[in-house]
């Protein structure tokens, strides 16, 4: 293939012709895909279809110690689902909270604490000035827009090869008592599938910060979605990191069964030390008498221990690798060597990461919209919405059948050629 | 009956010694006696237990618009959730949020959001000095939670036979701009089970509110929970009566399907405005993908309408009645006539309200406990669990089997008696 930036003026405007009568053409066909969420398929949630029947009428509702799951109370979650969550986020069942369905109302929830209360007792973020948080970049933008309601200034960090430029952070929280937290997602990130080292993690763990309530969000949402046994990324444990470089409570680890069940559905939780569960605890008993403990008792009696929830993972796997080989594939063999855009292949997670040329992305998504393929804004992937580049691009192959996902990627690479055409030209 | 304040220094020396025998008796059989908490029993659980089968691994999953409820999405409720949560809440399905499985959640995150980012944009109210809040009292302690929380002021107004006096809060509202909201359970109240009149319902919904952003924070916890056929209380709709009143944003209605289902596994919701549920959809944009619509679907294809509520309704009060007549028999036959104590027998709900001698309630309270017999804590109905007359006390029948709250209530009635007379003879 001969790179884009190689080919002459005018060869670039017969392609450009080219690539325009294929763009109205698919226009022509009425195509209406999603590609924007990261969404379980529906093939992937008949898999937990049998969490359905595990409680009936019958069942005895009371949780091992007792206690009667259909009634008021146990404001941290019932002993087996703690047991159960440890397993899954690898830190002992006393280390753990269970909350309701949604991990992100969990650190929505954790923000909103300690801007109205304080971390641990200290001042309330809404009485501090210029309250900072580390945003990765790219990163999840519902973990944006969380700091953004708060009123937090956000201040991008590259992503590197092996998690965000450690450097920068190590700098930046060391220097300023005003940056509060950061967000990251360690494994399999959101969204380009990349898995932190076991330096990145360390030096995490070593973190001094200014700012004694500084915290780690440590979204581990993607813990257990490989998508193949081998090569099978794993992270060290950021509790147990935190606690050998004496700062044991410097992180919050949020975690949820939401893509191993019903994301709708599941049970989401927080592991922090005992002083930071202990604060939040605080909280918790005001705003609550308890979270959905039948919920718990069913995710505990039909996945039975990690091993269940490993198998469920593999049936996952085995349903969303094709999609993200067919993209990786697509991506390969329709831009290698074009030089007009690049990608990573990830072990795991929800999404692939596409960098177009600067200044293309937003076009490319807008596009891809009018031709009845909607993509994750472009732009959403950074603090405020704003791709400092506007390159990049999140692609979520789960959802959509792998038919109607070839179609939509067919769709989008036509859009990035096109794209990229129209801007070499601009600048030759 | 001869009232205890009538009789003799003798005679009432010689009743102490014999309600002393008796309570050294009571403390000798070693009691462990629940009597604290408005919880449903055991048996008004098994009531529910048909709703663990009504949706299995065969049932379609997925609204009445189509919307796969196992998935991620539909942040206000599916529509067939919000027509029977509007059914029993007295509002057009327009008018609902569907949260998660508490409504004292819901209303923790309302004050949470008036807190932190104003009332449809007002200041907030952490930027405000001297919120207050206006509190009935007695009432529910975890209201008065969450406002101490956020360092709310409260301030006490009497509940008097047909609701909180009106006169004190029409005052209180329109002179101060610094009384934000004031706390009502208008139906069957807890503490006391009374019912607002017509009268006051229209008293609220005409307030003239110095500041712009007092909230009515209507928590309509016991709508259905009547305990007759006849009487069964009836109040004004509130939103419909503020709206009447061109006050159609003053009020927030809170309801959940928690003493109908199951306490820890219901649905809540809130109905307001449109102008005040698109203020709370700003914050639930950010704070969650979406409520668990599993559970809505569960409830809806479980009651079918308000007309399957009703009849689970007359179950629950089949097994409260006999629970309820057995509290306020036994207060009539121990304690009436001796002038030690009043009581207010309620048509529904879930408390008998008690008022001692000024000055008893914590010891009689102590009493009990030390012999096996935990009630709510004494002040507990009041904001920062002051009582100022130490006389309030909650009886919360609905938990224990019969027999153990008839056991419950001789102790308690025995504490009565022994408090009372000692208060009388100190008086002497």
């Amino acid at each position: 293939m001969k790179a884009y930036k190689d080919m002459s003026r005018e060869e670039l405007l017969q392609l450009k012709s080219v690539l325009e009568d294929l763009y109205k053409e698919f226009k022509g066909r009425g195509l209406s895909l999603d590609m924007s969420r990261g969404k379980p398929s529906a093939e992937q949630l008949d898999l937990s279809m049998g969490m359905m029947d595990v409680l009936d009428c019958f069942t005895d509702l009371r949780c091992e110690v007792g206690i009667d799951c259909r009634n008021y109370g146990v404001m941290d979650g019932v002993p087996e689902a703690k047991r159960l969550l440890g397993e899954l986020i690898e830190v002992p069942a006393d280390n753990i909270i269970i909350y309701g369905n949604s991990s992100l109302n969990v650190m929505f929830d954790v923000v909103s604490h300690a801007y109205t209360h304080g971390v641990m007792g200290m001042t309330p973020w809404c009485k501090q000035e210029n309250v900072k948080f580390l945003c990765p970049v790219p990163g999840y933008d519902r973990h944006f827009a969380i700091t953004e309601y708060f009123g937090i200034d956000m201040i991008n960090v590259p992503m590197l090869e092996d998690g965000p430029d450690m450097d920068m952070i190590e700098k930046l929280v060391s220097e300023n008592d005003t940056i509060k937290g950061i967000w990251c997602v360690p494994k399999y990130s959101n969204p380009q599938g990349i898995t932190y080292s076991d330096e990145t993690v360390r030096r995490f763990a070593n973190l001094k910060p200014a700012a004694k309530d500084f915290r780690i969000f440590w979204d581990n949402a993607y813990n257990v979605h490989h998508l193949y046994a081998e090569p099978r990324d794993i992270i060290l444990e950021i509790l147990n990191e935190c606690e050998k470089a004496g700062n044991p409570d410097m992180v919050y680890k949020f975690s949820s069964t939401s893509k191993i069940s019903f994301p709708g559905s599941g049970v989401a939780a927080i592991s922090a030390s005992q002083a930071n569960l202990a604060d939040l605890k605080k909280r918790l008993k005001v705003s609550t008498i308890g979270h959905d403990k039948l919920n718990q008792l069913r995710h505990v009696r039909y996945f039975k221990s990690i091993n269940g929830i490993m198998k469920q993972m593999e049936k996952h796997a085995a349903i969303m690798r094709p999609k993200f080989e067919a993209v990786i594939d697509m991506l390969e063999k329709e831009l290698g060597g074009l030089e007009i855009g690049s990608w990573i292949k990830p072990h795991g997670g929800y999404f692939i990461s596409f960098d177009s040329l600067d200044g293309c992305a937003k076009k490319i998504v807008r596009l891809a919209k009018e031709a009845g393929v909607v993509m994750t804004d472009a732009g959403a992937t950074y603090p405020y919405g704003k791709d400092p580049h506007d390159s990049n691009i999140r692609i979520a192959p789960s959802f959509p059948p792998i038919n109607e996902l070839i179609t939509a990627m067919e769709l989008f690479i036509l859009c990035v050629k096109l794209v990229s055409v129209e801007k070499i030209l601009e600048m030759k």
